[in-house]
C-alpha cells in the first residue's frame, strides 16, 4: 500500500484510515508511512519497531515535536471508510488518523518550516502502557524526541488542551478480627473500620490549582472497594482503591505523600502510578503556537502522553481536528473541514 | 453392621463414630438405628428417607422430642475412633453422635418414661438448609414432631442453650452514576454513598433483649462489600451485605421492618433470613428439664435447628455432652464422663 502526500488532508485521512492498523497490527500502516517520508529529501527517517521518526535538520534556533500515533481500538463493524455530507466516519478517524494525516501534509509540504520539526508516528498507544511506542522511544532513544515544544495530536475538537494531570491508584486497607457473625463483639469488623476511609474521601473538596495560566481540577475518588470471608463471619480485611487525580504543580512523589498522610492510620499501597505534564505554555514556542492557532486553551484534566515528553523535559500539549467525545465509538467520525483547519493553523506556525 | 444398645453409652457412641456418616452418607447408620430401634417393642418406629422416628405412645399428659443429626463434617483423618485416658477422639464424637448414643440408650432403657418420647434421629444437618432431614420432616411429617418441649443434642458442653436468635441477610445497595475518574464530578460516586451505610452501621448499639428469662446480644455487620467498574471510572453501584442476628422476641418480618427503617434511603433487598426460636423455658416440661440437669441456662446466640421446632410451637434448647469448640476439628473428642452424665440427668427427668 502506498500513500499519495499530495492529495488533499481529507482524502489522505481515509486511504490512512482503510489501512486498518489496531494495536500491535501497526505493520502495513507504518510501512507506507516509513516510505512516504523516505521519498521527501528534506527529512531524515527512523525506523523504530513500528515506529517512525523523521526530522528536519535545517540549524533552527528551536525545534518542536509533532506527534501522533498510528493505531486504533478494535473495529466495530466501522471499516472502510465513507463520507457522509461534511463528516468522515471509521474506525480512527478522529483518535487520532486526522491528525495523524496533518502531520504528514505538513512533513511533505514543509520543505523549509521556520523550526526544525521532528514528527513522531508510534504504535500500540491504544493498549497497555508497557506496549507503547513512545514508551519504547524515550526509554531506548530518547534523542529523536529532543525538542523545545511538543504537540501531540489526540482528538480535541480543536481547542488546545495544556499538560495533564497525574494519576496514581493506592488500595487503603482497613484491617479487623474475624469471629462469627452471631459473636461479633469478640471480632474486629474491617468493613465498619474502612467507613473511616469513606468519610474523610467524602469530606475531600477538589483543589483547582492554576498551572502556567490553566486552572486543573483535582479529583479523589474510590473505584473499587472489597471485603468479606463469609456470610456468617465478620470480616478481617477491606481494600478500598483510591485514584488520585492531581495537577501537574504535583510530583508523583508528592502525590504519594499526600495521600499517604491523608489516609494516615490505614495501610497505602501504590498499585499504578503516572506523573501529569505541565502545560509549558511560556515557552516562546508554544506561545507562538497559540497565537498561531487562535485556538481556545483549557487544562488537560486526563492522562494523556504528553506526560512522556514532560518526563524529558519538553513542554506539551494535546491539539487535534478529531472530536474526543468520538473516541472508541461504533459512530466515530471527524468534521472534514476541521481537519483542513488544523493543517491551515499548523502550517502558519511553521511555514 | 448391628448396634447393641445395651452396652455402655460411651462405648455406643464410639460404635455410632465408627459408622462413617459423612453428610449425604447415613443410610448404614440410618439402617442399624432403625433396626435396634424395631427389636424394642415399646417404640414405634417411622423411617423417612434417611431419618428415623421412635415414639412411645403412653398416653402421657405431656409430650417431648429427643432430636439428634446422624450425619457428620467429611472425615479429616479422624477415624476410627480412639480413646485415650477420659476423652474419646474421632469424627462426630462431639458433634454429635455423644447425643445420638444418649438418645439410643434413653429409647433403649426407658420402656415407661414419665412424658411420652419421640426421639428423632435426622439426616444431613452439616450442608446446605435445603436437604435437611429435620427440615424434610417438618415439611412432609410434621404430625411426628409434636409435642410440648423439645432437646437437641447438639455440642454445648453441658449446659443448656435456650432457643436460638434469627439471623437475617440483605444487601443494601446505594447507587451513582459513572463518569472518567479525571473529570469525577460529572458523576456520583457509589462507593462515597455507601460511606452512609457503613457510618450507620458504626453507631449501632447490639440491644441484648431478656427472652423468657435469657439474655440475648445482637448484632448487625457488614459481611461483605462491593463495588467497582474499572480503575478510571466513577462506580455507579455498591453493595453491602448486611448480617442482623436478632434475639427471639422478634419476629422474620419485624427483623426485615427493622433493617428497612435502619436503611431507610437505600435499596435494601433480603437474600436469606431464618427466623430464631424462643427458649420456652417457662413451660412445666422445660422447667422439669432444667431442675433434673441443674445445667446453668444460657442464650442461644447462633442459629441451630431449634428454630424449625419453634416455627412448629414447639420450644426447644440444645443441651449435649459434645463440646461445641471441637465440632468439625481434626481433633474432635468429647469427654467420656460428660457423655454418661447427660444419660443421667436426662433419665432422671424421664425416668
Amino acid at each position: 500500500m502506498r500513500l499519495d502526500l499530495s492529495v488533499d488532508v481529507a482524502e489522505l485521512t481515509a486511504a490512512i484510515v482503510d489501512i486498518e492498523s489496531v494495536s500491535g497490527n501497526e505493520k502495513a500502516l507504518a510501512d507506507a508511512v516509513e516510505e512516504a517520508l523516505r521519498a521527501l529529501p528534506h527529512l531524515t527517517v527512523v525506523r523504530d519497531g513500528d515506529s517512525v521518526v523523521a526530522r528536519t535538520d535545517l540549524g533552527r534556533a528551536e525545534r518542536v515535536i509533532l506527534a501522533g500515533h498510528l493505531d486504533t481500538v478494535p473495529l466495530n463493524g466501522n471499516l472502510p471508510s465513507r463520507v457522509e455530507g461534511d463528516r468522515l466516519y471509521g474506525c480512527g478517524t478522529s483518535d487520532m488518523k486526522s491528525g495523524v494525516a496533518v502531520q504528514l501534509k505538513l512533513a511533505h509540504g514543509l520543505a523549509a518550516p521556520s523550526r526544525d520539526v521532528t514528527y513522531v508516528f508510534y504504535d500500540c498507544e491504544e493498549i497497555e502502557a508497557a506496549r507503547n511506542g513512545l514508551k519504547r522511544l524515550v526509554e531506548t532513544r530518547p534523542e529523536l524526541l529532543a525538542g523545545d515544544f511538543a504537540v501531540l495530536m489526540e482528538p480535541t475538537g480543536g481547542l488546545i488542551e495544556g499538560g495533564c494531570q497525574g494519576t496514581v491508584r493506592v488500595e487503603v486497607t482497613a484491617r479487623g478480627e474475624r469471629a462469627h457473625s452471631a459473636r461479633a463483639w469478640m471480632g474486629v469488623n474491617a468493613i465498619h473500620g474502612a467507613g473511616e476511609i469513606l468519610e474523610r474521601l467524602r469530606a475531600y473538596t477538589p483543589a483547582r490549582p492554576v498551572v502556567d495560566g490553566l486552572e486543573y481540577h483535582e479529583g479523589l475518588n474510590a473505584v473499587f472497594v472489597r471485603g468479606g470471608v463469609a456470610g456468617n463471619v465478620i470480616p478481617d480485611e477491606c481494600v478500598v482503591t483510591v485514584n488520585y487525580r492531581y495537577a501537574p504543580d504535583k510530583s508523583e512523589e508528592q502525590a504519594v505523600a499526600y495521600l499517604r498522610e491523608f489516609f494516615d492510620g490505614f495501610e497505602v499501597e501504590v498499585t499504578d502510578a503516572s506523573s501529569g505534564a505541565r502545560p509549558g505554555l511560556d515557552a516562546p514556542a508554544a506561545r507562538a503556537f497559540v497565537a498561531a492557532t487562535g485556538a481556545e486553551v483549557r487544562a488537560k484534566l486526563g492522562w494523556t502522553d504528553v506526560a512522556r515528553f514532560d518526563a524529558l523535559g519538553v513542554p506539551a500539549v494535546n491539539y487535534g481536528p478529531g472530536e474526543p467525545t468520538l473516541a472508541h465509538t461504533r459512530d466515530e467520525h471527524v468534521e472534514i473541514p476541521l481537519i483542513g483547519e488544523a493543517e491551515r493553523r499548523l502550517r502558519a506556525w511553521l511555514g
